[in-house]
Order: structure tokens, then sequence, then C-alpha cells
């Protein structure tokens, strides 16, 4: 496929485009800080930018009438409004995480809390010292799904890149379902899915649960 | 309720004797090595003996008229088929493992599975010392669902209980599903919550996932 | 040996003495709120009661003279020299975790802090929903070694016995080191141990850790 | 300092080079398969090439009279009885792992079997799917301390760089100690400890762990 990526030289659109490279797709567009270029019109465009880059990832797909796969995180509810508008006339998939083990353990969480409705549960998030949110955003989904009842714990260790781990402790037994992260690349992989998947669609908003379970 | 119990003086049968009395149930009818009383009636039997005893386990449904939960292992197809013969005129509820956690973690198992299909499955099963089967019963049904192609590890520490973990990795990341089971009584809780829902039926066969998931 | 115990009807009281019987040494002094009894003159006393009970345990040690073995938590700085002063007269060994496998976690921890000075360090215990403080003791021991800069997670699931782990994290590689209590049987065994230590000594102050590594 | 590099565009060449160069290390002296060079005098050589390069490495050392770190694999005996005579003549670093992590792993392996000689032991180890050996060399030297009387698990998962995990069981708890490899860059930054170590002697034979612990 030929894609647009807004957000080319940040840690994901590197990662992006070394994926989409080995998987023969094309940069036509590319857009970042102080450069862009555009050499033909995509098919899709992918957008790893910030927030303040809204109108200009809109008039991108006004002219070429593309549809959008977004993993921007931080828009705040006119934004978020406006993606939803942009959905009635293209395709959008929005994600903060486009990792398929963490949709699944998203999904396994669910259903764990829906079995077992007395038991405890903890959430335990391990990164490296760098990061500087706490919780991650992952932990914050997973908290979520409990009214944001669960305590969670978030460890910073090293260089680790990722993981997250949900308990449930009953008294009899603990059940515990954890995600390790090996590498940014598995990200990568999940927006390439729904460039795939939203070259199929006209319109309509589409989360990457739905990417991958529908 | 009131409820017969054969085997009532195994390791199982003292721990559903202690959780049932705590649940103010009685014991109406108790069955073991050289040992055996009858009250009166029993509304539901429950069966922890050995597969030698089937028909003495028959004759007393035949006299009574009750429901039964058996979680007798080691049954030859003789016997299993006359288990399903008797489930015709009776309500019966079939489990070699009454944990629900354990019911989770196969259910969960499933699911990935389905979701992951070419990503690697390692199976890893933790139990005492004085076990004397390797691997144990669980890490054979999670094997099962692998058509026994998954790898299973087994390990001997000390006085564990019993932890069963299934490991899925892919290349980016890793997903993994543990249960730990703290003591026998989990497996009693899963025998009550059975006898209540066979109280409920007039015949027909039943798993202990049916018990817990419909 | 011929034992006294004090506190003998709690938890750790009833464990010590299953172990105790099972190993042929026989209870002559016992007491407990409303109940005391001595039989004849006992060889060691033991005590799990209460700080405010030392009193009691001065005066039986003054009429007896045997050593002590104590697991009392939460004496204040005087009652703590009047132990010191004790051990000038008998021998006394003073613990708040008699579990061997502790004593090896903190020793290890300590060794891991001197060669990896660089890295992070993460404390996560696990115990019981019942359980009234938070860290639990041994997570503080642990956090005492880094001075307590190090976090400490604590999470309370269902019926876990007692969990700890302290995880170090480099750039390039995590250590981590992991404790599981399975049963309350391991401190009677770190009692019954001291109490053997402690009978071989005429007087001096002695840790658990001495009783084990010494 | 100014160092030679044998075996220099391998993975672990590739790996050393990027952390010297971060260290603001010179390397001066370059070898692999059809490529060469000598701008000057190593003050100490590296060598990651393959057992067959052995004359080679010390034709170097003879003309430049420079110290030696070095992890080939697979050397026959004969050649190992040459490098231990090299020895008498200049410093010599040998060893097979240069992770600081799976150096403590072993040392508190040791540690932990002289303090629990009855517990069950089980050695764990997972790496990607793409490993050929099995079980892991780190693996082989955790079982050696056991005499190879250890049951070793070997997992391949995905993408894993690499995990072990000692497991000790008694009979009333278990303790446990895990390494994760995160990436590559550990055993190069073993290397340049090594390097900076082996300046300091003239001569003599040290295994990297008496770079770490002497």
């Amino acid at each position: 496929m030929k894609y647009g990526l807004i957000g080319m030289n940040g840690r994901m659109g590197r990662e992006i485009r070394t994926l989409f490279t080995e998987a023969k797709h094309e940069m036509v567009l590319g857009l970042d800080k102080g450069e862009e270029f555009i050499l033909e019109k995509p098919e899709v465009l992918i957008d790893f930018s910030l927030p303040g880059g809204l109108e200009k990832t809109c008039s991108i797909i006004a002219k070429y009438h593309c549809p959008l796969v977004t993993g921007v995180t931080g828009y705040n509810d006119d934004r978020l409004s406006q993606i939803k508008l942009l959905s009635k006339k293209t395709g959008v998939v929005q994600a903060y995480n486009f990792s398929t083990g963490i949709q699944l353990l998203l999904k396994i969480t669910e259903l764990l809390k829906n079995h077992l409705p007395d038991w405890d549960v903890e959430i335990t998030e391990t990164h490296h010292r760098f990061k500087k949110d706490k919780p991650s955003g992952t932990a914050k989904m997973l908290g979520g799904l409990f009214n944001n009842e669960a305590p969670v714990h978030s460890l910073r260790l090293g260089n680790v890149v990722g993981d997250h781990t949900v308990h449930f402790g009953g008294l009899g037994e603990v059940l515990s379902i954890s995600h390790k992260a090996l590498s940014r690349r598995t990200f990568a992989e999940g927006v390439l899915k729904s460039a795939e998947f939203i070259l199929t669609k006209s319109n309509g908003y589409y989360s990457f649960s739905e990417v991958l379970f529908k």
C-alpha cells in the first residue's frame, strides 16, 4: 500500500517505517517538525504526532479522501469529537495501544471480572526508569475496567520495555494474567493490521479491539 | 441440603464435610472402607471414592432417586458409559477438577489459542514432591487443547499445592496465564456449587464448566 | 526437650505445639489469657504473646533459670533494653520472622545491594486480605536494607499466606529473588531450630540469622 | 583506552563497538573475515571470533604485548591449554557469559545450595524460538552446580532474549531467583569491565567472576 505518515521521525514513526518497508509498503507522504514531502496520493494516512496537529491531519484527509489510523494520545474532548465527525466521511481506527497482547489482556480481564465478582484484584505494571507517566496508559485502561477501584502498583526497573499483570485472588486460589512487551515492533505490527483493515471500510469509527476481534 | 457422601474419609471427603457443615448442610448417608451409615434419604449424592465402587453408587441412586456429583477419577470406558446412561434418569455432574480458577484457565487458554494461532505455547505445572503422576491431570487437559503438541514441563517442589501456567510467545510480546491453588478447600467449594446446581435439574449430564458458565 | 509456651492458644502457639509434639517434645508449662499450668521446670521458654506480658516472662525465667526464644512483636525501647539485659544472664533468641527462607532472602538482598549499587530496586509483597498491617514486617526489614528508599508495593489477594520479592533492574538485565511461604509450619520449624540452638548457650543475645548461619 | 577487536562484525562485535565508542574508547585494530586494519598498538585485545582464529590472536599479542579479553566459545583442550600458557606472560580474562546478573545468579545459587541441602531444586530457562541449543549454556552452568542432578526445563517462546530461574522448594516455603536479559548490551558492559580490569594486571588467568567479585 501507499501510505502517509505524520510524525515520521518519532520513536513510533521510525518503527512503523522499518516494518512497513519490510512489508513492501511505500511511504508517499511524510510529515514531521520542519520536514514535509508528498510524492503522490496516499491510500491510508497514519498519525503518530501530537494533539495540536489535528487540523493539519484533517486537511490532508479532506484533500486526498483517504482513511486514518491514529495513535495520537492526549486529545481533549473537542478534538475527540472532531475525530468522530471525521469518521462519518472516512474510515478511522483510533487506539492508544496497538499491541494484540494488550487487547487480549483487556478482553480476558473483563471476562475474569464478570466470573469472579467477589475476588480481590490488584494490577502491577513495570517499565524502564525513563518512563515519565505513572501509572502507564495501559494500566489506566485496566484499572478503568474496575471503575478505578483496583489498586495499581507501578514499578520502574532499569530498561524494562513494559510488563502488565492483573491478579485475581479468591480464598482458595489465585489467577493472574501477564503481558510482557519485548519490543516496540509489536505496536508497529498492530498499526499495519489496522491500516490493512481500514482500507476495506468506506467510513466508520473503529477501535483496535474491533480490528482484531470483528 | 441433605447429602450422601461416598468416600467420606478420604482427603477430599473430609474437606467436603468441613465445608458443607459450615454451610449448614447435613450428611445423612456416609460410606467408606468398613464404614457405612444411612439416616434418611439424601437429596443429592456425592462420590469421591474409587472406580470399583460404581455399582454401589448406582444402587444407592436407584433406591433414593437422587442426583449425583462425582469426582472419581480413573473410570474405564465401560464405566463412563454407565454414568452417561445414569444421566438419562437423574442429573449428573462429572469432573476431575472442581476449581473455578482451573475452569477459567481452560476457557482463557482456548480463547488465546484461537486468537494467537502462530504463537509458541509452553505449559508449566508445579506440585509438591509427593505427587505421583507427571504431568498433572490439569496439565494434560491444558495440553489436550493443543492436541498434545505444546511442551509440558513438570516441576516438583517441596509442598506446593498446585500451580499451572500457560505461556504464549509471539515475536514482540509474551502473554501468560497462571493459576495457583492455595488449598484443597477450593475444590470442596466447586463440589458445593455443583450440588446446588444439580438439585435444580431432573436429569442430564453436566461438566463442571457447564455448572459455572451456563 | 521440656518446654514452656507463653501464648499457647494463639495461631503461632498452636502451630508450635503441633510441631513440637510431632518431634516428641513435651510442653510442661503453658500460659495464655485465663489459662495457666506448670507441670515441671521447663528447659527452654518460648514466648509468642504480647508486649505487655514481658514482666511475667521475666519472672518465669528468674524462677526457672531457663533460656528464652521470643517472637513477640511491638516491644518499645524500654522493653527491648530489658530483653538485652536478660541476655546477660541467660540465652535469648529474638526474631520477628522465624523462616529460613526469609533469612536467606534478607542475606541475598544485602549481597545484591552491594554488588549492584546503581540498579533500581523495587519490593513487592502479597498477603491475604485479612492482614491488617501494610507493608508487612518482612517488607519493612527488606526496605530497611535500602534506608527505606526502595518503593514497597503491598498486594492483598484472597488467602495468600505470604510472598515477598525484591527486584533489581539494570539497563540490560533484571534480577529478582522471591520467597513464598506455603504454611505457618515453616515458622514453627524456625522456633524449634532456635530452641535447640539456645539450649547449647549459657547466655547471650542471638538473632535468628545467627541461629541459622553461625 | 585503545583497543583491538577480533570478530568486529559479529553480533557481539558490533555491540562492543557501540558501547566502547559511547565510552570514548578508540578501536585501533580490527579484524574479521576479509577485513583487517591496524592504526596503532592496542592497549588491550578483545576476541569474539571463532576457535580456529587462536593462532592469529596469539601472534597479535606476541607482537604488541597487550592483555586479552576473550569470549570465544568451543575451544578444545589443546587450545584451552594454549590460553592458560599465554596467561603466564600477559593478563587474560576468559568467560562464556559476560553478564553481571548471570554471575550473581550463579553465586546466589551456590549459596542457597549450601544452606538448603534437603530442598528440591528445579531450573527453568526461556529463550527465543530461533535458539538452537537446548538447554542454554547458562542453564548447563547452573545445573553443573548440582552435579547435573537438578531437572532443567527449556521453554522456547517467541523472541524472548533469555530468562533463567532457579527454584528451591522446602516443605513450608519456596525461594526462587530469576534473571532476565533485556538486551545484548549487558554482555558488552561486562567486556568493558573486563578490559578495564585486565589493564591493571601484568599477567595471570581470570574468570569474569573474578573481575566482578575480587
